[in-house]
């Protein structure tokens, strides 16, 4: 049972001072700007074909920031749904991914030196936004019921295990992975699905007063959900081979989507009550499809291929949601706050089935075995990642929020009062008074 | 009168499930990637000016995600205004969208197959976008009133009938029309008031008591607002002719837009109430500059030109707000919920015109009898096929929602309880018990 | 002592209309497409190798369409933290946004004819979009006291003296401000600052009742920071030199921000109640990283140089919103709504000492006294400038809101009722009746 010291005046602001000095000397002897001399190593095998085409250092840069708005704006609004969490939601969205993509060049770039250095290009700031996705992802497990350091804590430990994994499936097995179904998505959220388990809390077993949204809170997670739809072909075609693999990916991813969102609503409908639409389906199972065409994203598969994985991927995630996360959270002791296994964990492994498939009919130069291997490697260093660093969070010192104090984001934040006055002046979420 | 079996759960599955799977069957059979070896028919007739130019397959990209932005979030977001209609708003917009590109990018490419095929390059994705922008604008008009079933069915027909219409206008007559005030904006709200009233509903003469916004409601529309004013730039731009007539639409639309807010301020000032901003006026009129310059967009017609027709614009647009929608709902039976009549219908006609005086001044290539029949073909083929459309729509096994549950998402949705325990929490909506 | 004749009816239309139509009859006397045929000469003095080198006339239109978000999403949000002054928040910065845009060409252009006449690209478009920022900026201080004709006022000025600086900065000193924090962001704040302190009302030295958020716009306002902070990279390297210089503004820009957020969250934990993070510090002191990059954002300063920039920024931006904004407010008579002197004041001035610095070691070629020379003409311009504005601006007839009155929507907008029949329905800032 973790002690509950939840004064984080001292702790947290020592920590993050130190991992960012940390992270700046590292800089100082690690980092320098791309000088566009080199053959560019990214996170995939494509990179040293893509760099060496681009011309214009800035051409991917349209695309960085989409993604950029998919890990901020996106992950970071999507997570508000929580009536009473929509600080911390993108409050520690924003620190936790502004640490990341600096660990995360670090992490990924160290596996890749040049002349002992690391040469950042846009291609670099794309995949180090990409590695934060990871601890985004995992984040969305815990929410609610987890410290900012532990937080923290995690974010180092996912993105150097994240490096390792992404090392081996890129170059060792030479996978294909474009839109990371497997390396990000699967990964995610099995680490954090791991993460959960250990964090175990009986005590929530019966629903929290917290967990759950208020309608413009629903509102505002819409703001995350629609801006994930929107750019997600630009995440899984930001590192293709520019031409005609990017076009596809593009092509693929929106297409794909677009049958989701159909195939989502329809089960949604089909299996609430009296047929209406649960928001919670519409905010997360809509962008499974991306998810799920990722791997696949710059191969032949057809704008038809990419659609039937995306109207899958609908259905599954909301068949998820609605049947397999209540059973996760009862027999199994994993607690997903924002149902991670649904949008991203089971789409992520069909995605990595699809990419299988799909390398098998030769829709894509590789080989099935090797994709098999990657996806399998991913599942296996979340799982085991997960474990170990749940065991470490759950280390008594980290300030953890008591039961009662979970979803909430009074216990790290300053939030204003609702009261002027000695009126009583609610705001959806307020407690009355006597 | 018809009957109210709002009860969606086998209705609006079955034919969004139906629906999707045609369409994929469709795309299997006619819908390839673009290889990039052919001339290119996009929905105009620079379209094969333009792709030919176009080395790079995603130069377009951007444009393409602004207008993606537009439609998503702005036309999303846009319609949030109203107290308890946001789910409906953002998440059926984010439906009817889906679907529609789906369907547009078939409908508009059967008019064009290369090969027998429709080849996917960004340029159509761009057109799937824009056709979509025509039901959602009519979606505008017939808010809070219709059901999910229903609006699938509009999405169907009015794409279709949009596709008629476009071919027409730009392939048969020639007319330009770059920002589509014409093919898309006065087609949708005309389409939309048709429809609107063959649904007419006389019980909605007086006020209802959702039918408005509540404070944050309103700062939900301005995500909207903001984001259709940022990018009408690129709308009005994306498929213009590369290099110098694509910075004209772009300086021009800029400009406009500008123009435009300063006049919609100041008659939303002089017209109301000791002189106060209306949301309703700020929320929409000041889009109207980019509706009215759109087929002119591409003309040099100066940058002064471009902001003489945004200032009238903005003009125009308020005052319909103020003095026309009461008039058509009450004297005509056309009950336009957003009025999409003063930000698209009356600027899209004011944009035609322009387009003819321009034309016949010489300021494009064109004909001005030619983009006047532009103007009445896209007239007529929104009302007669509103019309037609609203027929069927009324039919009475659609499940449309009975009067007293028009504007409230809770028919079709899901709504969290705002009560925590027995304590009635407030959300600035909710009936007060007792 | 001011009158307070806030009805708007007449004063604010009249002003708007004819300033409106003042500008399109110097638009057309001034203003003209870019032909392509010139030099150029934009904001700064790398603006003739930039112009020259690009081709396509819409190189940088994603880029412009970045700080379009940020002047139009980012501070109009940003401001939307007050419980009642949404609409004036983002509604009021679209109208002088949205105005001085066009002053902003006008002023620029003007001291930069070609043949007589203003050429508008993209490139000036992006620096029309930069002047807006300097009266947002200033904007931000007198948020809630000022009047809708107050305002206008302030922009006409406020982008003329901008105008004078800026053209004294860049072509007659030569120095360096590729991210402007000189020209714009100190230059903006003291400017508002000086408009702030003439118009003190000691009335307010106790905090009003208004001033202050309530959950919900806290929400709003993290829409405004988190775009602010992603596109400021764009911010930053819009207007350098094509290529490497180009890249290294968006590196530089991308890693000051993420060491600028550890920071900040760090001392802003350190400085609460119990270690608690506060919405105003992670809202606004999370950007001056970007601020205070701005100068040397194109300087081969190195990513950890540009770290240790943003982080000394998130610290000294923090101390400021805690222990500096109630002193000026206490002893100097400068009430801050927003507390720009935090975000932009005191970063903008650390920015333009980092650039003598960095100019001095040789990271840029380029004078360090001419550095220092444009930092204090920002200052001295922008205190000048602001006092002598804010004396006319409290000439008695502008319509300025009583005391009671401040950070109240509904002195200058409809507000919509929280109310249904005779319920009252809290929305977290209603008054209870009786």
């Amino acid at each position: 049972m973790p002690a509950y010291a939840t004064n984080m005046r001292l702790k947290f602001p020592i920590l993050a001072l130190t991992l960012e000095i940390i992270t700046i000397i590292l800089f100082a002897v690690f980092v320098v700007y791309d000088d566009g001399k080199h053959g560019g190593h990214g996170a995939h095998n494509n990179a040293t074909h893509h760099e060496e085409k681009a011309q214009d250092p800035l051409t991917l840069y349209p695309m960085f920031q989409d993604v950029h708005v998919m890990i901020f704006v996106g992950f970071g609004f999507l997570m508000t749904f929580l009536k009473r969490y929509g600080f911390s939601s993108v409050g520690l969205n924003l620190l936790l991914a502004a640490f990341a993509l600096q660990w995360g060049l670090l992490m990924q770039g160290l596996w890749h030196l040049d002349d002992g250095k690391i040469k950042v290009s846009v291609f670099k700031m794309i995949n180090a936004d990409f590695s934060t996705a990871t601890v985004l992802i995992s984040f969305g497990a815990v929410l609610g019921k987890t410290s900012p350091v532990q937080l923290l804590i995690m974010t180092i430990l996912e993105i150097t295990i994240f490096g390792i994994n992404e090392h081996l499936v890129a170059e060792i097995l030479g996978a294909n992975d474009v839109g990371a179904s497997m390396i990000i998505h699967a990964f995610g959220a099995y680490f954090g699905l791991a993460v959960a388990r250990m964090l175990y809390r009986p005590a929530l077993r019966n629903s929290h007063e917290n967990d759950g949204s208020v309608y413009h809170s629903d509102l505002f997670a819409m703001i995350g959900t629609v801006f994930l739809w929107m750019f997600w072909p630009s995440f899984n075609s930001a590192i293709a081979a520019p031409g005609t693999d990017q076009l596809m990916a593009v092509t693929n991813t929106y297409f794909s989507l677009a049958a989701c969102v159909l195939s989502a609503y329809a089960t949604s409908s089909l299996v609430e009550h009296k047929g209406k639409l649960d928001m919670v389906h519409i905010q997360n199972a809509t962008l499974a499809g991306g998810v799920a065409v990722g791997t696949c994203a710059d191969m032949d598969i057809g704008p038809f291929g990419a659609m039937i994985i995306g109207f899958v991927a609908g259905i599954v995630s909301t068949l998820g949601f609605k049947f397999l996360t209540p059973i996760l959270a009862s027999n199994l002791g994993i607690q997903d706050t924002c149902g991670v296994h649904n949008l991203h964990g089971m789409p992520g492994i069909l995605g990595g089935i699809a990419g299988i498939v799909a390398v098998a009919l030769g829709k894509k130069d590789g080989s099935a075995a090797m994709q098999g291997a990657a996806l399998a490697s991913s599942l296996g260093f979340a799982l085991v990642g997960g474990a170990i660093t749940g065991l470490i969070m759950k280390l008594p010192f980290w300030g953890q929020p008591p039961d009662q104090n979970c979803f909430d984001d009074s216990i790290y934040w300053e939030v204003p009062e609702e009261e002027e006055g000695e009126e009583s002046l609610a705001h959806g979420d307020q407690k009355a008074e006597a």
